[in-house]
């Protein structure tokens, strides 16, 4: 369809602003202030649900268990934290493209460990979007009950919200993401601040649900070691969510102002450590004040024997431990309900950032459609903000937005790409060592090998363990997800590659550039009106061999007035009439082009098209379909070059002018 | 886009058959047996609900109030039945060509009037399908429990099934419906003469419901004189929906066998007899059973003056009634509800009949898209019954799938267009006064004219109950959708009356007939492959005054390496680059176009744009992408015409053949 309406021209300008040059890509480079927003967000954010999920895993086998090992098992997901907040430092350093860990895997595994990659790196970016804006309307619905039962529609809204300012491009967003995040960022630090002034002080109260018991799930009563111990690392699996996120940073490189390299790994330092001192307060917060969490709150939790029923609503634990700390000071509690909903909204936008960028580099590869490579105006990737929205639109509505079932499709991606990324990184130092003799580069290269070495043992271990605890409660889905993305790009790769051989050039094939002998004109009359005048006019401006027009005869007093008036007005070119028994138009044009093309094998058909050019799209609808399949259709016939000819109606005039507008450039830059 | 898929077309085969000749269309023609299973099954139909809506609708009121005056709403409806059946024995008659009560308002009421009609139908249509479809899925619930709770999804996937067998064409709808309305008629009618004959020696049971007492909803507890009025009047009006479909034979006429009036007549004859006997018969016997049936059966059924909960299931009163009449033989009830399932949602086809038949004169008249007007394969109008399908399922999401809701909006349009066809006969009969001369035919005019202005008088009065009773229960929303629909047609009238005018060669206007003084081609190149230098040869072929390649420098690296190829080549057109700051192909394009046009306004600019044909429209996606845009803007740009030069790819090899396909006529008349 070639029409495009103003209104739509009106409201992209509104929701996406004006369109950036090129050579203005500099511009929307990002300081470490904002850039700390934009990538760590995620990482961050995790901090509203990682612990819920842990604390929900444990109390599946009773309240005590969640009590007694809850710091354990997040002192675990905190030395895997700096692990890999150390091994990608060394990757920022090595790889300052932003290729990431797609880049380091292809370069130093292979094309299809660098596929891998992207297929659980596209798979994650997706989910970090559904968990996140999933966690983050169920903080809102604990502040604003009007939410409750619409989880599903507010999360759709908040995902088209930020497709939106996404499409305005980086910049924007960073400021626009700034403020909140170092908002919560003081929230939740200031909140543990008092609570553990408090505790010391012996003043700190307990939460609201530390009256409950809480009885273990049926199946869980009374289990054994083997089974206590995969609780254990289940629930270890669902608190290594908070690493979510820390391969933003190493996608986003370039994004960075410079020393691009430098600043990248000094914020992923500084993210690590702000990250794990939240997730430490918090757990440490909720056993203190004596939460009870659980993935059934009505049946298993329980006052004085009797479970709380549907009536009871679970608020998070960020909620529970801010209505105890903040118990004399309501305002705290809210502020800290807001900018947790916020930034967990928010969070959703690292992966705005990151899935674009490695869609348009995968395209560039080959693996994906071209169209994905295209820079959009404002210089964002229009279509991978848009693929990714929908994708994550798809999951909220297949899990109703719960956290706790989104969850388990989570993370698998990500070490994925942390354990093959950090593989790659031990073959990038070999190959480098093998190479260079300077003394002091060298211990530095062997220092980084082994921190890459601890990195990818350590990945691959939490891959392990999140396969095996979540395979079944759907991890496997995940996975699926990744196979089918892996062969669908290794096709399209495929794909492109044989299309390349086949259109390629060889010295003794002379088919595609054999000039035809003779140019045979058809054109097309439905009825005598402007359009097909201007077409003859146009056909025989180009005088061809033979010229003739052409009619499908569906009613004969229709053709028979056709004729008579073609007869009156003495146009000086044959017309034709095709039978159509079936009262068609494209298959009788069809076959009479074949059969011109029959006779003389070397001539070349023109077919002139008549069209009307009007200026909205919804008029566009009402005209020209029958000309679009026969286009369609003649394009498939060899020897035969279709040209359309159009008339301009009144309505079309200005469109053509306002369809790529006056882009922002040229109006700053005074052109 | 121009390629359709293998898979697609297979696919469409399989659901929708082989294509027929336009001159097989007779053999489509319905004779009575046929043509009253076809065109009844809607109006018989609705025996499963109406029924139920006079008993729910009076039981507002109390138990008593059902139990005395149902079988008064019941007799009013058999009468307003019989006067409309009467009055539409003379439209029949009067206007066999099929444009039913859209021609004779047209035609006798003026334009304006026929559209109003046409809306009111186009509308009921839709409702037709939503509430016959939602009444078949709560019957089936009743038999299949795991319905229950889904009934949204299956009312779709059955519309969805419907969509499919009409697509196949008439006739094959006629025989697939026929086994079913008759079993229907004889189960249904079968069961009254069983239900009399037990009822006659006293042995009739009770209904399971009978020993309920039905208490009031709150405010009709004791209402006065106006207010129990005005509920008679809207327990007339929801069993006013007994009346729909009786138009749509009207609507039908060419497809019945001739003499097509006169079969059509007596086909109507027969509808409206056996449809009063079944109404009549249903009423009596829910009498009789003692059936208590609510609105809100959870809290207006009690139970020893409990309420009997959610946990009440209610059946439909064809279902109740069935399980007293045969409670000593099970099989018998099976049947009845297997039967009155399937003939419900076989109802639905009755719109699928009528929907695109009316869809298709309309666009004939320029009121909707000239899409609508074309047969699709197989004789059926396509594109009307996916629309009718699409609206249908958008109206069952909107309303759960609840019978009750839906009906609120149902019956305004039927009795708009009773009213206005009605009127509209007077007329026709007024103006056939005028010529005749004949006495016998004269009588025999003034006796149709009687009964259509009884008709005209009842149906207006119906229609004033329906609005008075109805309008702020739904009926307002039905009526707002036909007054959108009416402006909506009026729009698109006067939009193809506008683009005719423009199009329309003055003689003293010579601007489209004006022959451009010289021929400047231009061809794109992107890369130097066989398409590129294909549309070179046809290019050159043409002759034109000037001929240049153009391409539009996004990379300079890559635009560098295209002029060293060119010039290696040695090709003999020059190659010329574009400046593109913003990294667009369209603009710089079309811009250098311009710039062409400007310097010499009475030349034509030619755009070749080589262009490669995939067989597969998923690989279709992955190309041409930026050419497709391309040619779409450089259409509104005036003096330019574009020529598509494909280059076939293997993959597209034999699919220009198969997309016609060898059509039924083709195989099966020899050709």
């Amino acid at each position: 369809m070639f029409a495009v309406a103003t209104p739509g021209r009106v409201l992209k300008r509104v929701l996406v602003g004006r369109a950036m040059r090129s050579d203005r890509l500099g511009d929307t480079l990002l300081p470490k202030k904002l850039a700390l927003p934009v990538f760590a967000s995620d990482a961050l954010s995790s901090v509203a649900y990682a612990p819920d999920e842990i604390f929900l895993t444990l109390g599946l086998a009773g309240g005590a268990l969640a009590l007694t090992n809850s710091w354990i098992i997040a002192l675990c997901v905190v030395v895997v934290m700096l692990v890999v907040v150390a091994s990608y430092r060394q990757n920022v350093h090595a790889y300052p493209s932003g290729g990431g860990d797609y880049e380091v895997a292809s370069t130093n595994l292979g094309p299809k460990a660098g596929l891998t990659v992207a297929s659980a790196l596209l798979v994650d970016y997706v989910l970090t979007v559904a968990v996140s804006i999933s966690s983050g309307v169920q903080n809102a619905a604990a502040a604003l009950p009007f939410v409750r039962g619409h989880e599903v529609i507010v999360a759709v809204v908040l995902i088209a919200l930020l497709t939106a300012m996404n499409l305005r491009g980086v910049r924007e967003s960073g400021s626009a993401f700034a403020i909140p995040t170092y908002l919560f960022m003081v929230s939740v630090l200031g909140m543990a601040l008092v609570g553990f002034y408090r505790h010391y002080f012996g003043d700190l109260p307990q939460a609201e649900s530390a009256g409950l018991e809480l009885a273990p799930e049926p199946g869980y009563e009374a289990i054994g070691g083997i089974a206590m111990a995969f609780l254990l690392l289940r629930a270890f699996s669902s608190g290594c969510a908070a690493l979510t996120g820390v391969e933003a940073i190493s996608n986003g490189v370039p994004a960075f102002e410079k020393p691009k390299s430098r600043n990248a790994a000094t914020t992923l330092l500084l993210m690590g450590l702000i990250a794990i001192t939240m997730l430490m307060s918090m757990v440490t917060l909720a056993r203190w004040t004596g939460i009870k969490y659980a993935e059934d709150p009505a049946q298993q939790l329980t006052r004085d024997g009797v479970p709380v029923g549907d009536g009871y609503v679970q608020e998070t634990i960020m909620g529970q431990v801010a209505h105890a700390v903040f118990d004399n000071f309501p305002p705290g509690v809210v502020l800290v309900s807001i900018v947790t909903g916020v930034i967990l909204i928010l969070a959703a936008n690292t992966a705005f950032n990151g899935f674009p960028v490695l869609g348009s580099i995968l395209a560039k590869d080959g693996y994906l459609p071209r169209q994905l490579h295209t820079r959009g105006d404002r210089l964002a990737f229009s279509n991978g903000i848009l693929i990714l929205a929908g994708a994550a639109i798809v999951l909220i509505i297949i899990y109703d937005a719960e956290v706790t079932k989104l969850i388990q499709l989570y993370i698998v991606g990500v070490f994925v790409s942390f354990t093959l990324s950090q593989i790659g990184m031990i073959r990038h130092w070999n190959r480098h060592l093998r190479l260079e003799r300077d003394a002091a580069v060298r211990s530095q290269m062997m220092r980084s090998r082994v921190i890459n070495a601890v990195g990818a043992a350590m990945s691959g271990t939490v891959l392990l363990v999140v396969l095996a605890t979540k395979f079944l409660h759907g991890a496997g889905f995940a996975i699926a997800a990744m196979v089918v993305l892996f062969f669908l790009m290794l096709g399209i790769n495929k794909h492109y590659e044989r299309v390349r051989a086949e259109l390629r050039v060889s010295d003794d094939d002379l088919d595609a550039q054999m000039l035809p002998s003779r140019v045979h004109a058809i054109v097309l009359v439905s009825k005598i009106h402007k359009p097909t005048l201007r077409a003859l006019a146009y056909a025989r401006a180009t005088r061809p061999s033979k010229l003739e027009a052409i009619t499908v005869n569906v009613e004969p007093e229709e053709t028979k007035a056709l004729q008579d008036e073609w007869d009156r007005r003495d146009i000086p070119v044959p017309l034709k009439a095709l039978d159509s028994p079936y009262r068609e138009i494209t298959r009788p044009v069809v076959d009479y082009v074949k059969s011109l093309r029959s006779g003389h094998p070397r001539d070349v058909v023109v077919v002139y098209i008549p069209e009307y050019v009007l200026g909205k799209w919804y008029e566009q609808v009402l005209h020209n379909q029958s000309a679009l399949r026969l286009k369609g259709r003649l394009l498939f016939t060899p020897g035969v070059m279709v040209a359309s000819v159009p008339w301009q109606l009144a309505s079309s005039e200005g469109q053509e002018e306002r369809f790529d507008g006056p882009t922002a450039g040229s109006v700053r830059l005074g052109q």
